[in-house]
This record gives C-alpha cells, sequence and structure tokens, in this order.
C-alpha cells in the first residue's frame, strides 16, 4: 500500500516542478504532538515516532529518525523502499546533496518548518546547487485518501480559580513590553501561547489541552485569534470579551492586522512557521525575530497556579500509589493465557488516574519499561513489544496526567523480585542524583547548565553516566514539556526563577538488562534563610523504592532527605488511599537507616 | 599635566575632523599586558589598571571602568576634569550619545580594535546617527612628548626540550586544518601564537616572554613572520630555517602573501585587529572569520610541556615555602620606622623566586592583600595602599612566576594570628570547594561551566558565593591567561581535554575584613580506571594553612584527599627547601584528623 503512496506522491511532484519534498513530523503550530490529520510521515511511512523526518528526492526516499527510534523505524518501515538515516542536519543535507542533481529544486511546506530548523540544510543546498522552494499547498494533502478531519473541539474557558490572572492583566504586561520593544504586535504563534495569555483551553491534541489558535496580540493589550468556528461558542466569546477579535480564518488574522496599522510585529523565530513569516513580509511589515515574551512569562508559575499543581500532584499521588500497592498482586495472577505485561500496566496506572477529580488525559504516552526494556529512554510500549512481567527484575514506569489544575509528570523504579547487588547500587547512586538537585540552594541567576552535573556526579564517580537531560519545564494544564528553563548539559542561558515548574530525573541504564529513572517534579522558590537564594520544592507525592536503595551508599543528610520525603509522602497521601493500600504505603515510606 | 595632554588631544581631534576619540587599553596585538609605548591610557588619564577606555567627546573625557578598579581609578584621576563610568557597552554607548551630536564623528584607532568588540558600540551609535571613522594615526602618538620607544628585544629560539614538537611539526598540523577549511593562509595574529608556532621567545612584554610579532601560515606549512630587525639575530633565523620569511615591516606581510597568491584567509575574529582586516579586504583577500585553530593546540600541552610544568611548578614551590616560613619572623620582625608590609611581603617572594633555575619574571603583578585589602579581588599593592601585617588577621597572596619549562600561578591564604572560628568556616569551605574540583572525575565533552558550581556549593549552602571565575587556562612559559578553556559560570562551550592546563581557585572575600583563595594549577588527564573519563592532577606544590581548616567540616573524603595532597607536597619539597624552611614544611602538612 505504501508503495502506491509513494509513486502518488513522486507524481504530485512532478506536477509541482519540483525533484524532493520533505515531510517532518509536524504540525503548522510546531507542536510535539500533532492532530491525526497532520501525521503525514506516519501515513507515508508507516513511521509513529515522535519525532522524524523523510525526504523523497528523485526515485529515493529516506526516512531520518535518532538513536531512540532506529529499531522502531526499522520495524515499521519494513519491506518498503525506504532508506533508514540518522535524523541529524549534516546527514539530511548530505543524503539530499547525493539523491539530487545540482539545479534541482527541493519543495517544503512553509507551515511545516521554521527559519531557524531550515537555515542548515538551506546552507548546504546552496552549496550543491538545490534550491529550496515554498510550495503552495502540501503535496501528500492532494493525495491522501480519507485523511482525517482537523480537529475543531469547543474550546473552553479556563477559570480564574486556576489560572490566578485574567487574561486581560495578562495581555496588559505583555503589551507593556511590546511597548518597550516599539513593537506593534506580537505574533502569537501556538496554541499554547494563546491558551495561556487568553485563558483558554481545548481538546485538539492528544496529551496537550488546547485548541488549535493563534494570533496577534497588539500593543494596546487588545487581540485578534483565529478559532475554528466549530470551537467557538457563545460562553467563549463572553470569555473573550471585546478586545479580542475571533476570526476563522488564518489569512484574516494578517488583514485584521492591517486594519489596525500594525507594521512592526514581534514574532518568536523557533515558533513562527515560514508561511507567517512571509504572509507578513508579503505585506511590508517589519519583523523583530525573539523570544516570544510569553514563554517566560508563561514559565514563571504565580500562587495560584502552584497551588493548583501542588493539588494535582497529591491526588496523582494517590492514583500513583493505588497502582504501585496493586502491582505485586496483578504480577503474580497474570497467567499463561492472560498474561500481566507492561500494557497492562499501563492501563491498570490509567484507571486508577481516572478515578481522581479531574482527570482528562495522561500527558504524555507512558513509559512502561520491564527488564531490557526499561533500558531504552524513550520506549513505548506496544502489543508487539509488551513484555509480560513476573515477580523478578527491576521495572520501570514514567507517566503523567492533565488535570485542570495541573500538570503531573512522575517516573518510579520498583523493583519487583528481590534486586541484585549492582542495581541496588546504580538505583542508590541515581538516587544520591536526585537528591543532590532536589536539596540544592542557588544564587538567583543560575542557569540550569549550572547545575546539571550535581544530579551526575555520584555516576561519574565510577565512570557512568546517562544520555539524557536532567529536567524540562512542565506547563500549568498544557504542556508536559515546556521551555525555556531547563536542566541539562546545553547551554540555555535561562536562569531559573522562582514560580518555574521543571523535573528532576536523573537515570541509568543497563542495555538488556534494566533502566533506573527517579523523577519528581519541583518547584523553584525564594530561600526563607538565604536573600538571593533560591531552593526547590517538590510537587510529586510518591514513594521512591525502598528495596532498591542501599543506605550504606548514602551520607547522613541524604539518609535524612529521603526520610523526610517518605514522612511527608506518608502524611499527605494517607488519607486519600483506599483501604488495601494504606499498609502498602506505610511499609513503602518507613524510615531507612544505616546498620551500626 | 594632565589637562595641558586632553587640551592638546583635543586640538589633535579638531585637526583630523573627527569630534571624539577612543583610547583602549590595549595594543594593536590584544594583549593583556602592553609595552610602555602602548600606556596610552594611562598616560592621558593616570589610570594604571589592567582594564579600561577613556573617551574623549567634544569638550567632555569619561574613563570607563569595571568594579575592581572604581577606587583606584576615583584616586588617579584626582582633580582632573574627567568623569568616571561603567566599563560595559551600554554605559560606554550611552555616554557617547549623550555627550556627541547626529552627525559627528567619533575616530578610534583600527589597530587598537577588534570588529566583534566595537559591534555593540557600533550599532548604538549607529541609531543616534554618529559615524564611527578609523583613523590612520592615532593622534595620541603625535603629541606624546618622550613616548618611550617600542619593544625591540631579541626572539630567542625556544628548545625541543621544553616544546616538546618542532616549528615544522606544528606548521605541518596547522596547516592540515587550513587544508580542510580550503584556506589559502592563517593570519597570525600576535605574539602569542607566533611564539608558539614558530617555538620562540622573548622579553617585549612584562610578564608574557614573547617578542612582537605577526604574520601568515601558509597552506603548504611555510610562513612569513614579522620581526622587528633588531629582534631577528642570525640564531633566530637559522632556527626558523628556510621556509620561514621574515619581514620587518608589518604592511610587507600583505604583499608576501600576495605573492603567495593569497586569496582566502583564516582569522579569528577575537584576535585580530580591525586594521588588518582593512588591509586584507582592501586585497580583495576573502576572510574565514573563525577561532584560530592554533588556540585549542596550544591549550593542549603535550608530555614534554606537561613534564616540564611539573618541574617548573616544584621549583616554584619550594620559592613559595621558603617565603611561606619566613613571613611570621619578617612580620614580627617589622618595626615603627621599617614596617614590614605588603610591599615587602611581594618583595620576599621575587627575592625566593629568583634563586630557582630558570625564574626570568612574576607571571602577573602579585596580589599581596592583608586583612580588608585581601577581599579587593583584583588587588595591586602600591606604596600608597600598602598595609604593614603584624601577628593578627588574614594574609592572601595570589602570584606566579614564568620559567622556560613552565608558567605557574599559586594564591595561598595564611593566618598570621589564630584566626576567629567564622573565618576557619569560610576557609574550609573554600577549601572543600576547590577539593570537589580537584577530586572530580567527568566525561570527556564536559566543559568549564558545567561543573564550576561544584567549586561554589559548599557557600552556596549557607548563602554565600564569590564573584569570579573558578578557573582560567595557562600557557606553556606563555600567558599566564590562556584560553579557550574556562571553569565559570559563563558558558564557553569548551570542552576540557586531557593536556589542558587550567586553575583552580575557588574563594570567598568579606569586605573590609579579609579574603580568602586557594588555587592550585591542575593538569587534565584521562582516567587509568574509566575509559571516557578526565580527572585533574595537581601542579602547584605548597601548603594548604592547616590553622584555617576546621576539620570537622569536611567529609571523611575530603581529609584523606588533604592528608594525601600535603603527604605529596613534604615529599617533593623537602629535599628542595633550605635547612630552616624544612622544619616549617614538616609541621605545615601534619596530617589533620577530626576530634573523636
Amino acid at each position: 500500500m505504501s508503495q502506491e503512496r509513494l509513486t502518488a506522491l513522486q507524481h504530485a511532484l512532478a506536477g509541482q516542478q519540483v525533484q524532493g519534498f520533505l515531510i517532518p513530523r509536524c504540525d503548522e503550530y510546531q507542536n510535539e504532538y500533532v492532530p491525526a490529520a497532520d501525521e503525514r510521515l506516519a501515513w507515508l511511512t508507516g513511521f509513529t515516532g515522535s519525532a522524524g523526518l523523510a525526504a523523497v528526492a528523485g526515485d529515493r526516499t529516506a526516512l531520518f529518525v535518532d538513536g531512540r527510534y532506529t529499531l522502531q523505524a526499522a520495524q515499521q518501515i519494513g519491506s518498503q523502499p525506504i532508506e533508514q538515516q540518522n535524523l541529524a542536519p549534516a546527514d539530511i543535507a548530505n543524503w539530499l546533496c547525493a539523491a539530487l542533481k545540482e539545479g534541482d529544486t527541493l519543495g517544503y511546506d512553509p507551515r511545516l518548518h521554521t527559519e531557524p530548523g531550515l537555515a542548515p540544510l538551506k546552507k548546504r543546498l546552496d552549496e550543491c546547487g538545490i534550491h529550496l522552494h515554498a510550495l503552495d499547498a502540501n503535496p501528500i494533502d492532494r493525495i491522501w485518501d480519507n485523511r482525517p478531519a482537523a480537529p475543531c473541539g469547543a474550546a473552553r474557558p479556563h477559570p480564574l480559580t486556576f489560572t490566578g490572572e485574567d487574561s486581560a492583566s495578562k495581555r496588559q504586561r505583555i503589551a507593556e513590553q511590546l511597548a518597550t520593544k516599539k513593537q506593534d504586535a506580537l505574533w502569537l504563534a501556538n496554541p499554547e501561547v494563546c491558551a495561556w495569555l487568553f485563558n483558554i483551553r481545548g481538546s485538539d491534541i492528544p496529551h496537550l489541552p488546547v485548541a488549535l489558535s493563534m494570533g496577534f496580540l497588539y500593543q494596546d493589550g487588545s487581540a485578534v485569534l483565529y478559532l475554528a468556528e466549530s470551537a467557538t461558542t457563545e460562553a467563549l466569546r463572553q470569555h473573550l470579551g471585546r478586545d479580542v477579535e475571533i476570526v476563522h480564518d488564518k489569512l484574516a488574522l494578517f488583514t485584521a492586522a492591517e486594519r489596525q496599522h500594525v507594521q512592526k510585529v514581534w514574532a518568536d523565530p523557533l515558533l513562527t512557521n515560514c508561511w507567517t513569516l512571509h504572509e507578513l513580509r508579503n505585506r511590508e511589515i517589519k519583523i523583530l525575530l525573539e523570544r516570544d515574551p510569553i514563554t517566560l512569562a508563561k514559565a514563571r508559575k504565580n500562587a495560584v497556579e502552584l497551588e493548583g499543581s501542588r493539588a494535582a500532584h497529591i491526588r496523582d499521588g494517590a492514583a500513583l500509589c493505588e497502582f504501585l500497592a496493586e502491582l505485586p498482586a496483578a504480577v503474580a495472577g497474570g497467567r499463561q493465557d492472560k498474561s500481566f505485561g507492561e500494557l497492562e500496566a499501563v492501563q491498570l496506572l490509567r484507571s486508577k488516574r481516572e478515578l481522581r477529580e479531574g482527570f482528562t488525559d495522561d500527558s504524555f504516552d507512558t513509559i512502561s519499561g520491564y527488564c531490557g526494556n526499561g533500558a531504552i529512554v524513550h520506549y513505548r510500549v506496544s502489543p508487539q513489544s509488551s513484555l509480560p512481567m513476573r515477580a523478578a527484575g527491576i521495572y520501570l514506569i514514567d507517566s503523567g496526567g492533565q488535570y485542570p489544575d495541573g500538570t503531573t509528570d512522575v517516573t518510579r523504579t520498583v523493583a519487583l523480585g528481590e534486586p541484585p547487588p549492582r542495581a541496588k547500587e546504580h538505583f542508590t547512586r541515581v538516587l544520591k542524583g536526585h537528591i543532590a538537585i532536589a536539596s540544592l540552594r542557588f544564587p538567583k541567576g543560575t542557569c540550569g547548565e549550572q547545575i546539571d552535573a550535581f544530579a551526575r556526579k555520584s555516576l561519574w564517580d565510577v565512570g557512568l553516566d546517562y544520555a539524557h537531560g536532567t529536567g524540562h519545564g512542565v506547563g500549568s494544564f498544557l504542556s508536559v514539556h515546556e521551555g525555556p528553563q531547563r536542566i541539562g548539559k546545553a547551554n540555555t542561558n535561562v536562569a531559573l526563577e522562582a514560580g518555574m515548574i521543571v523535573s528532576n530525573e536523573p537515570g541509568f541504564y543497563l542495555t538488556g538488562e534494566y533502566g533506573i529513572r527517579i523523577e519528581n517534579l519541583v518547584f523553584v522558590k525564594e530561600s526563607a534563610e538565604y536573600p538571593g537564594f533560591l531552593e526547590f520544592e517538590a510537587l510529586t507525592m510518591a514513594p521512591i523504592e525502598r528495596q532498591l536503595v542501599d543506605p550504606e551508599l548514602l551520607a547522613d543528610s541524604e539518609l535524612i532527605w529521603l526520610n523526610r520525603y517518605h514522612a511527608t509522602v506518608r502524611e499527605t497521601l494517607l488519607p486519600l488511599v483506599s483501604e488495601q493500600t494504606r499498609n502498602w504505603l506505610v511499609a513503602a515510606t518507613e524510615p531507612l537507616s544505616k546498620a551500626q
């Protein structure tokens, strides 16, 4: 079937006078998760991973994926005539320069790319005499039969009890920054930005509770917002008020801006697609390419958002405890004919979350990895891959929930039988890294890259490390991956600030054996005792596997941290869990001590 | 007197048709230390600090200095009509835009500026309608009576026993990188680059053992080198061989390159002055502006250079011990009529270094700070500032020596009487930071900014920090401050590599009371036990003040590190110090232990 699709695409390209075409796993909003209607990459290649790019060039086709998807991509490509390649700008450029000839034209859909994203490719193609050309229409959309409709669920007002600040106040704050930069308008590039600014939510994208939207904020605090007609209820109109014009056609955004005599627009280069920049330039509007000020404003949670996050994490933690308490019996109850495996574990945890107030969705696809599967960092369980579980081995589960008061993300690693000493050592070293971050005090102005190594030192001491970041920002009933702050090796130049939520998730992975990760969400707060200094406070409430801790490897201060955290977890969750989970929770949070 | 100079300069500017002029503390090689003939800033303003800029604009004059020079600049300006300002690009630009009018022209000497250095200023001046104009001749040079002659000491071959690699081999290695980048030549922008590449040294600049030089390296490994005629001995000609053409006029460098049909030149934007770029562009030579490959090659010391550094540090450590052993008696021996103070301490230490084989110069101006003066991070003692010392209080001395086999840089903080508990706590916390870096193991690819916080954590724990970097690179009988690696908060994106020498110098400063800093030079080496990991090894050999250590604040592993380091220092230096210093050294390196 897919061979037919490839052939059809090649014909379509010939009709559009281009010799090649790029198919990123992306929608026009640069969302991490995309609506079904935008799963062009999966439609063409069968590859369903969260990151990838296909390129058609002459009679050749390549799928570019990164290390975490090498195996999955090979399986999903199967026998199709698709070359699998590494997803790195240099490798993509090299493949294209080899597959195309000097003078050829490579087409792309300008809605699905940003200028900084295309820049390294463009530079290399220029050197090879290959032209990049923006196509008016995406050739795949023309040949995709039974393409799912674009989502257009109702947008809902997100109440002040959860946001803590009304939209008019937010718009005023951001508009002041427009005035400082002498810009007439800010381009609102994606649904997350609009969701925060207008206090609206929706259900158009998996795991991300937003309505598809984009728009302009003007210097006077008024705005124009694109929303599908079906998304626009009367309640929403009332919520937005008369200062927000709603249009149902994206091009109408630009005519609205022209009516407002907008001549200078601030647009975030990393969020804004090429099509938008083209539309602006066509109207001779000057563009200031700088980071969207909403990115930082959204990252700094206010007191109401932090209180909401705390409450959501308590309910989420109670659900996780129900799951963890039931897991050994579920594993033991698995039978030859109907075994309990990684997939059933995902379903069991989901069923526990669904019982909790306000739960609307998982905040991302749960990572449920038993033994060797746990060592695959971005593992996504499928019916084919799901390992049956038994009362031995290490199991890692990384999951989260969307609640109107907060977004959660938690990883726990549990021992399903007596763990080997090596696993205990690895787990305890990861725990030492987790505690180092959790208990760190640091001066204002410190960036994530400056503290990342504290999470790794106990592993570095014995020549080990992990190949992922230590922490990412998290939204408030928004994306579970939110910038601009981050804790990792790569430079962000973004200082951690009071109110920011960030994950703390060091890990260790022994290929073919097990994966270990301990993840809490924490928020940044001012130090009460030391002015000018910041500290973290844990939001996540769930026991850390005692069976995997070797207390002899912990410093006294680390043991005190663990026992205090467990005392808080016990006290907080005990009233909220079922009778049978209560005993488990008490045992799981018993203080640990060193042998005398 | 200086008022006359200002007036003369204003007249000269009028003659050159400019309304303003910039006077940086800089020479045409962007050296950290400059020859007397280039001390234009000091000549005009009286300010002798190592960083600063004066600007004349209309009838106003300003001196821009950073925080460390605020007091000194005010004293040295005295009653002159010079406004003192903050040395930050935005502040300089603001002052100039206020002092000049739209349409005015600000002159600068293109030899004394780099394009990246001028860029932020140029942007702001453009906005104000003020033109930047490169002057053919520096107006100060025209009016400076009795200006010192440019230095032109003999350049000496630096033998293979110290460099470990001959110039032909170095030139071949770097030329290969030229070929890879398809460049015809590399611009050798300054004497340090030339010193390393050609294995030559000189004595033209204080503290930096180089001969003033610049040149081109061609893609075939041959080169053209500018050196003053008086610097060029027959021995040097023989050392350089027939592949290196010597010219005595800088402009002849460009004609030589033209004769070689050079059309593409690689030049480091941070090292290359505007005049050079102008000369290249005038000849329609294309310029690749990237970091000089010699920077990294020079930073990676070979086995001979490391062995030399080790030997130099042992001799230097023995000299420092003689000084430290004699210090209490010298302080006690100071009298009303002839007290022993910070200045005498500098002289005493210098006299000890001068007795050691190969010592040629201090590697920078010694920082000798008693009590409150120790808290001034970049303090330079003068006859006016020198405090008399007595048998109480904390004393900090940061100094280094130039030896043909290595450059040293060491800081020790000593207690001249029983120190207060607070000082012991501060010192011990600084020591914990020093040990954290010294004993760190880290994976290849790690940059200085990723490990800097380990040096600060023990201070952060109690809400303290220090306002300087933790470590800088050090040359091999070259500059005591050498890039590209660094350990600090600012992002370098430069990985620490085996063979790099870097300082490890956390500190703490209590204004008006004392300064504490513990500095060793260390070098990076591969971990013997853990492949892919790197470690540090100490080069500096000198006791760390035991009286200031509170063993109770040290972890067991930290106490073991300190006692082992002291055992090594004792064993290494004992055979090299005088009879009377031997007892002191044994006492100063006695193992410490915690109370039971």
